[in-house]
């Protein structure tokens, strides 16, 4: 909490309940807005502070955005994806997606700050760079240890990349094809999806092997 | 051209042509700054025209919006995506994936419109609901008319649904993983997962028919 501080005017809790009070509007105001087009004022506005006071929480607009996308982090952490061991962590990507129709404001975030940072000039591209990386990472290496275990037929890492890299792919697909049109059953077809996936692992039938 | 005309000082030719650099220049500023981030004011100034000029083009921002998907649209219509018959005309999906990697810029301005558009208020989302369904609805009848022709076993309209919503998110999302990470090979990883998908749908495998 580098930035907690700051305030004179109350005690340290109450500076970090206002601190959270401004990270919460300014990811509403991301969600609504994007980066480019929120405003510091309007986000002070909405919290009832004046901008001089936003200010001594948040030096700019950019420090605001490294603290949502903290939170945000924080957040999507808590829900421990891909922490438990063997194939069987594959089904913890059934809850994320049911965290994302419970939470579909943070997911709006998270799409519309992906899409923003396609661009090389974003000051999210960074971080969401990084964030990608280290989840695809991770999931190549639970499913080449789930290999190591013998739980499925061998694979080569290129095969282990392509398979997750399409998995993630498809989960992103998915969500923003429900964010467009929220009568799609978001869950439903992810769950066929890797029930799919699962089975085809456990039978080798891996996408690079194919003819 | 409903918004061709309007300036009294050139002949109805330079019009046109202005006209395009308007559109071209609003979908860069687009790409960049996204819809509520960029300006009016900025893009007249790129163009080299007076505000003032600028609105005897376009009335309005969301005016130019519509300007500049339409022209998307036209630019990407013209690749003839899903018009050739068979299970062969999927492989006309492998133009399209190429045709991202040498247009870049589009591409990212197709993603971050999306992005943008998972929120209810955004003006180009009624455009991008129908044009996704549109293309889903369209490789769905593909698909069921590939089944019907005997090429694939017997398919159901909801497992083609299903096969062609994956198939688009598979799309999107490694298209937002290349614009993340260029060193990606996102023609080669698309066409790896484009094979197996019609090997699979040759054999029947269908995803919402596994076990």
């Amino acid at each position: 909490m580098a930035n907690a501080g700051g305030s004179a005017r109350g005690p340290y809790r109450s500076g970090i309940r206002r601190r959270e009070q401004i990270v919460n509007a300014a990811a509403r105001a991301f969600t609504a807005h994007g980066y480019d087009g929120a405003s510091m004022r309007q986000i002070a506005a909405d919290v009832g502070v004046s901008p001089a006071a936003l200010l001594r929480h948040f030096q700019d607009k950019e420090d605001l955005l490294a603290a949502v996308l903290e939170w945000w982090a924080r957040e999507t952490a808590a829900l421990g994806v891909g922490e438990r061991a063997g194939l069987g962590g594959f089904d913890d990507l059934r809850a994320l997606m049911r965290y994302h129709v419970e939470h579909r404001g943070l997911l709006e975030l998270f799409i519309r700050l992906t899409g923003e940072a396609s661009n090389e000039k974003h000051p999210a591209r960074a971080f969401i760079q990084e964030r990608y990386a280290k989840i695809v990472g991770m999931l190549v290496e639970r499913l080449l240890g789930v290999a190591r275990a013998g739980e499925i037929p061998p694979i080569t890492q290129g095969q282990a990349e392509s398979e997750i890299r399409a998995l993630c792919a498809t989960m992103d697909g998915l969500e923003i094809q429900w964010l467009l049109d929220p009568a799609m059953d978001l869950v439903g077809l992810f769950d066929q999806h890797l029930d799919h996936t699962l089975e085809r692992w456990r039978r080798g039938g891996y996408v690079s092997s194919a003819g």
